[in-house]
């Protein structure tokens, strides 16, 4: 239930190398998200050695959001270097887009997760206009799962509704920019990717545990 | 008025050096577009490798669709690799997203192109039910340029129409895509991209030195 986002700002130095915070945090999380800082800084090169020191899922999330030709062509290339699932946005929309990118999905086993809202407040402005088209598009393609944020749990209760449980809700947005660890849970989430309140934490692996516990604490509340 | 999108197919082996190709284009081209196969495949290294064999502008097209804060976080560093500008997505809106993106642009330097729309045709299933929407906020946050694609040369005339020469026009779409070099000037557009046409041909430098050939002779006829 908990997706930790490893992408470290491309500046600082001196940070825990990602193997030994892996090592740290492997037994309390589902999963890891890495996305163009992670990828800016490490190159496919930290991906393999990531992909060495983990077993658990790796979500790679790029928000691809190109025409078809170029989405699948970089989905290829992370397939083989064994990732588990791919972050693309709805917006680009079906013809010569996601078309391509789940044709590439399907032939390479490697899952697509569909962004249908997001976490900042501008998601308001274009792209939540269109989430329930986006719902209908991540059906057609039959997306592994979709992203919708934690800070805005009435999105997550929606998707829950429309798409029942044929897909999986990751949802961002828990710790720093404001949602409280569970409340995506609550709301129907399978996953909450919490990213600098455990990579910038003294002892992530303790901070990660604890955060699963308040996730565990909150879920079994509402759902009692 | 050329600018080569120099993406190479990921697993393609044994294509000429990216340098050596440059060597070849470099009188031909007003500069380079470069995406997310080149990052996955040369990694910053080729981004700096790039900067030394030419002064020509590189536009770095990720684009961009994540929060404020990954977008300009990623942008800074591309600063720091010498980058001219880099392309966004208009579709994630101002608030916490392009906001945060146009405040780094304006403190790198680093310029700011905004897509549009696209050259797929899935591009009308949402994007350009925006395009207006999208040209305010490219005024907003004083776009360098927008994108917009030469297989639909009515989308660029009401670009330049709407903004006048505020904006520099880029246009994908010439060549595998379908359009002729030179169609998307004659509708507006500053450059034409041009990438596989090129890039694929056996001889790039001559490839290009003759369709920029072809874009004067249509650009002068239309313009007569």
């Amino acid at each position: 239930m908990l997706v930790v986002a490893l992408d470290p700002p491309v500046r600082e130095k001196g940070r825990r190398k990602t193997s030994l915070l892996v090592e740290e945090l492997d037994k309390y999380v589902s999963g890891y998200k890495i996305g163009l800082p992670f990828l800016i800084k490490h190159g496919r090169r930290g991906i393999r050695e990531l992909r060495k020191s983990t077993e658990k899922p790796i979500i790679v999330d790029l928000k691809l959001a190109d025409i078809g030709d170029v989405m699948a062509e970089v989905l290829r290339h992370l397939a083989r270097l064994g990732v588990d699932a791919v972050i693309a946005h709805a917006f680009t929309g079906y013809t010569g887009a996601l078309e391509d990118l789940s044709k590439a999905s399907m032939a390479t086993g490697v899952g697509l997760i569909i962004v249908v809202s997001m976490s900042h407040r501008g998601s308001e402005e274009y792209i939540d206009r269109h989430v329930d088209e986006f719902l209908e598009l991540a059906a057609r393609i039959r997306a592994k799962g979709v992203v919708a944020p934690a800070t805005r749990p009435r999105v997550i209760r929606h998707v829950r509704e429309v798409l029942g449980d044929t897909v999986e809700i990751y949802s961002p947005g828990i710790g720093i920019q404001g949602a409280e660890p569970g409340s995506a849970l609550c709301a129907g989430a399978n996953y909450e990717i919490v990213g600098r309140l455990i990579t910038r934490s003294g002892n992530p692996g303790e901070t990660a545990r604890a955060i699963r516990e308040m996730q565990l604490e909150r879920w079994l509340k509402c759902r009692g």
